[in-house]
């Protein structure tokens, strides 16, 4: 059994440095945070291993965004899923609006006459919406025959006019997977056009295939997970046709208890195949905008 | 102001003479929760508001797929938003599985060698996804021209031989919306027929315009959640096009800190033009499979 | 293996059947709910088992007053550890005041200025510390030569107005602790007399040798938890001088991922000798301000 | 308004950049986690100031010690209040002993046979009770005469044979607090002298009146947190004494809604005059032991 160390703070020391010596400790937050840069670490460099990010929660309206189109460009990752907000919120950026410092402690009704729609204590201007109708509706006839939501949103990674996650995705050759695309302001946009009476081709199911072609065919797969909800699930249920993760690290502030997907332990994946008994993994509990930055600035430390 | 009344238990109680006294209390656990009740009474009765309903979570595994089927078949709901989960633990019941009492403290790897695939403590057997595949093998003919996820699903509900959740939305003529249903087990057996060459026609963004046209059409609009994820924030978006709903009651155990929409306060949306400043509503935070029998119980004592 | 059962609900239900239909979900928390109830009975049925009962955060601001009163009043426990803020709440209500109904998005400030504490969304008069003072002042000479805590805290259950928890506890010859009183109003009302030159002989060790006698004699031990704190971890220690406890029900909010104890699972217990590995217990992670009305409702219906 | 900055990560950057990074973002997570480096280096350069640090939860076992030992010997802090498990741990590793790297998902009935005590998934050597009982009998007759717990615990620091909290806490003249101490290891150790028909002079009641003296008679105070309990409500009371604390930063990963004091947002204090509603404060939601060693990395760079 190895005594945990006490961690040993110099001056100026880097953020790898810092995560190395949380390492040491080998327990609970600190231990389980450095157990995490590892196993990206690992699963990065391993050549054989796909990589499949999921990311939900505010993490562009938290300013997380350079580092996920960082991470994409750094080609570390194979796969990316995520919530529509998330690509909605890139969009906007894309587009030129900014997200704003606000306050969780405010009048909402007054917020709202303003024009600002809160997310916690990020703002977001109201009238991102009418720049990304006016966006989509200059673009539609180009969008409305993808048959499938990755073919879609990679087109809508080429048309922004600015670097984003998703035109990251679409340089790179990433695959960019979300589901629930109709459950965000994109989806609205779209639901603008139909309410006219256009038409769109893109198919419910048809992404599917792709993302379980990526894992069946991997020789081995690794997950990374900042939240929970579908993009979680979604990869989770890619692996059970890939020769189950063999690398898995979980950031996330759901509980397990009640059940539901986006709290559940790594370790209940094993049960459904989904993940190798022998994997690499851990459960960070953390904030995802506070792991994320720090478990970045140690990987780019340490890969290249 | 309003003195906290203690609590006081008589013998025999009923479960609402109980939450009658939790609403004396008017703070806390107990009086959000007498609250929450109430709130879902004057929705129900209020002749000119839509209901919508959000689940998420291991509902039906967890035991709480009649309480479900009830309210569907009181007409106590206009809609209906839920996970591809839900749907496929509850076509798995329809078909004739069951889910088992386990444990989390388990080998899971053990576990998985037996068939069972761990949703914290309830064990759903592996072989639900035979059957499953059998049946949408058997009936793929009549779903794979359904245009939209709510046709797609309503026909399974059709198809279904026992009663089920998504049976009884067809046979009260409920939409019932599940936007990333192509993430669930449902998904993957219709993804099995991709993968041999079939094609189906369903669409991605095809249901917005239902559920929007439902919120736009509705003098009053209330929303209840059992759990966040896609259901919640699904039907949120949806209320920006209301007149603002009017009611309001979401039961979760995610945080408001970490900034997702699982966890966002209902307060939050009024900022977004999603919540009247003056409706009535409530955050319960409380686990789904505790609140959802009292307040079913408490309300079936109310109405009617 | 036993299948989850799906919850029935009839009409005008009492609260133990509703919880005895919880208990045949076996799983999650309504399963959790369930077993705590048949704990709970078992316990307080077992003749040879002394129960503890430990009590943290804001029982009575919230109204659960009445409930503990009668649970010492019935007999029910052998023991009881709590906080100081329980017993100034409790005090403050023997005086006559009451705590007040409010809302947690309030300008504090300015509730400040009206004199009124907040404890979330309950609020207590500042008031009450005045008449806490006055009483204090006028019965300091009884109270001053109290050797223990508990012996403090009896004198003061003597003292008392009117019916309380202080009052049950010597009424019923249940040994009430309270470690950290002088973190408490009543702790500061002992510290004014201090101030003024007077002093006190309360020892801070010397109840420990009666809270071990009591497990250390015990054929049996049985604990129940709401919240945490150090009313649990004091519990917890003295179990360690017990055949360890043969009983456990837990209620807490709190996680155990960080490893603190008020978030500690009971399982960790039986590391440290405090819980026999064959002990029947449970963890719900539920508001205990939910759970109790429930549990004593139903053990009501239940016990006598 | 301020737009949310993307965080921006260079290579090898030091934990202060990276804090300043976090710190523009101006939301969130890492938006709070700058404040809060930014509040602590504030309150600590303050020469007007005194800081108050309480310390709960298993900050030993996770390798915290020697941050909070470098803390106290900068003389950062003027007043420390703690629990008695911080304690026990921190003179358990005085006397030599040390903690282990484990798991939660063990056997913990194979655990106990082993002489290990779980801490979620820190072990400590159960033998350590034994060093400790060696070392209370072998210094009881210099500890029984210590009046207030504070003496104690500083004749603790003082008899300790290596570097310790108790012994910096001493050496620096920093007043350390436990009110709670008969809820410990240490606790059980003098109970076992007590036992054995000894005698201890040490008051419940006596250390209220250095800690509001410090609180009263501070210009300015501050109020750092690093998990709730009676460290945090021992200090907030002093507050009520001082000219309302100016600065607050409180980390903890209890959730405010229960309504117990450990999740209390820092805004709470205000309605109870503890805190001024001028003051600069940030509540971080973030497991302790990730938090404290940035902020301390962080600080150690900014300050001298």
């Amino acid at each position: 059994m190895k005594p945990v160390q006490s961690i040993q703070i110099k001056k100026a020391m880097s953020v790898n440095e810092l995560v190395n010596q949380m390492s040491l400790t080998g327990v609970l937050g600190s231990g389980r945070l450095g157990k995490a840069v590892n196993i990206c670490e690992a699963m990065i460099k391993d050549k054989e291993c796909k990589v499949f990010l999921g990311l939900a929660g505010p993490l562009v309206p938290a300013g997380m965004r350079e580092i996920i189109i960082d991470t994409i460009n750094n080609k570390w990752v194979d796969v990316v899923v995520t919530t529509g907000a998330t690509l909605t919120h890139d969009l906007g950026e894309a587009l030129g609006y900014r997200h704003y410092q606000g306050k969780a402690d405010v009048d909402d009704a007054k917020l709202h006459e303003k024009g600002f729609d809160r997310v916690y204590e990020s703002y977001m201007p109201n009238e991102i919406y009418e720049g990304m109708e006016d966006f989509i509706i200059k673009n539609f006839e180009s969008l409305k025959d993808k048959k499938s939501i990755k073919e879609f949103l990679w087109e809508l990674g080429r048309l922004t006019p600015a670097k984003s996650i998703l035109k990251s995705c679409l340089e790179n050759k990433v695959p960019i997977f979300c589901p629930a695309i109709s459950d965000s302001g994109i989806g609205l946009m779209v639901w603008g056009q139909i309410a006219k009476g256009k038409s769109i081709e893109t198919g419910a199911f048809e992404d599917l295939k792709e993302i379980i072609d990526v894992a069946w065919t991997a020789k081995k797969t690794g997950v990374i997970y900042f939240g929970g909800g579908v993009p979680k699930n979604y990869i989770q249920q890619a692996m059970q046709f890939s020769k189950k993760a063999s690398y898995g690290v979980q950031i996330t502030m759901d509980r397990p208890e009640p059940g539901g997907s986006s709290g559940a332990e790594l370790r209940e994946g094993i049960s459904w195949g989904k993940l190798n008994p022998k994997a690499k993994f851990v459960d960070l509990i953390c904030d995802a905008t506070i792991a994320m930055p720090i478990i970045y600035a140690a990987l780019k430390e340490r890969i290249k």
